[in-house]
């Protein structure tokens, strides 16, 4: 089974969530830029999730260039890294409308650490197909930077509940730590 | 007449269904726990209709790959199954807002059976193009459980009027019974 | 300067106005069958649209399909006609709202006429780079289907002030008449 | 690394975003032709950013056509492009709605000159994989365009201020500079 339409489907599924999340900013009343200032909070959860999204797509990007075939398992546990990211525009507009409530902020993370699973275990997946010597096994390799990000979420999902800013804070950390280009997978299939 | 933009064109409007369903699922009122109850059922609603699309996509992928060429029917028939696809952002609305009312139920199922239907005859399309000897026509063969699923939604219709949670577990077991992946022509192709 | 990227831009382009005009029938307040009576007219004007950028997508298909090669003023060409289709969905919602009240009957038929005329220069310019005794241009040919959908939308925008049950009668006559399939392009390609 | 799913990401994008912006044309209350009166600001913006996001995706198209090889720094700085761009819709809305108030027209300007930055630093980014005397760089040579629109673009914000239907010709200004293809890449490709 050849990968180009699982790249094709996922592109356009990205492309989609990273563009109708602006739908949740909605145009202002009034035209002053005190208008703008309920706005600016959704704006800035926008930013965060389109870089995330971004980094997503970018990671994924990388992984199935490595990637020599799907099966059908493949197919399933890249539709559930979909589903969780599906959910990003929804727990961004609940987050951005509520200038970083608990809950809201909670449920941005649980939704986050979900979605980082579903990657871990699309890896593991290819992997099994691929086999531990592969490229793709030995240029995914530890993935220190997979299970950083899962155990940052996992401390800042509670600590919503104490302080919402320090939860936040820590989303904004594995996102600038994933801006940093993955080159691990780069490499190792420029070898 | 070439497959690839007919396999272009069904991942884009795929991959928009799939992702716009989210929509439906507004941003709470509020920030609490509680405000998040009247969504878990538009929620589950949008689980199960992200893995309707989902086992499509699956299904088109897989009937694609063992497509050779497609005509101006096969187009056709390809539209009307992305057609009534397309109404499953609505009825899952309108089913997940109503936690599971009769009429709600039923015409999400009346909408499954229709897509179930076009799928077939989107089958019986390429058949007549491929040949009944063709790897296309034996590997879909007697299509047991495409007949299983429109079974199972011809009697739901009529229970969601009888008890709507009855018809809701029919559809559930449709899904679960197509997650199973269609080995059928995965092995035939790879043959 | 190739095709493909015109192909998958139209592509995604078609398939997000194809999908998001379902976004327009709002899940209806009750769950009695009566409550679905006032979304009957949407879903009529919906299905009535969605065959119009079905056939769209169609030609653009069998016409790209004989393509050679494209230049700046194609991709102009096709993002004029792209641009007529966008507003599709637009006036689908006022018609489909207004149970075919003269100005949005007008209006539907005004738009459908102007992306005709869209989609006429867009064959012009096709033609004037591969010549007009290319397979492209005796494929196209006289056009005859195409100068006869734009006379009825002609005849057919006027006559919504008089009755908008003909003009709307018209428009469904021209999608019953191109959902035959063309088969002038496929013919002359397959020799 | 290969440019296609960078492209393919893109298109998909740049499809969304100018189709979604149709959402934001509401359809009116009533169906007389004074209803749609309110929409013609709504429609004019739309025009505008219709036109901007195919002078965006044609250049980008062509700067593609252009580029052999992408790398870990490209993909950001084109989804740092895609950012601002997908901020339009969000502006154009408030533009029209407001009928070319100062904070408005001054937005949909600042979010035009941040576009315009994202793409110099896209085409630098690919420049410097490139090669200084490569195709892609003599190609673009010294965008003079491009400074001319971050010029009059730089000029307008201000303008708004004073009077907002200058800083809006400003924008159009640009747009139908743009309009006329760009023939720089397209002939040095051919040669």
């Amino acid at each position: 089974m050849n990968k180009s339409r699982l790249e094709a489907f996922s592109d356009g599924v990205l492309a989609v969530i990273i563009t109708i999340m602006v739908l949740e900013m909605k145009s202002p009343g009034g035209t002053s830029l005190a208008d703008l200032r309920p706005v600016i909070a959704v704006f800035l959860s926008y930013v965060l999730s389109f870089v995330y999204i971004g980094i997503y797509w970018n990671n994924h990007h990388h992984l199935l260039h490595a990637t020599q075939r799907v099966n059908g398992a493949t197919l399933w546990a890249n539709l559930h890294l979909l589903f969780w990211l599906s959910l990003v525009p929804f727990t961004t507009a609940w987050m951005g409308e509520n200038h970083l409530d608990s809950w809201p902020v909670a449920v941005y993370g649980i939704v986050l650490l979900l979605a980082a699973s579903a990657y871990f275990i699309l890896t593991r997946a290819l992997i099994r197909i691929h086999g531990h010597g592969s490229t793709l096994a030995t240029s995914i390799g530890s993935d220190r930077k997979g299970k950083i990000s899962i155990a940052i979420y996992a401390a800042a999902i509670p600590l919503a509940f104490v302080q919402p800013w320090i939860a936040a804070a820590g989303y904004v950390i594995v996102a600038i730590m994933w801006l940093i280009p993955d080159r691990r997978i780069e490499r190792r299939v420029a070898q």
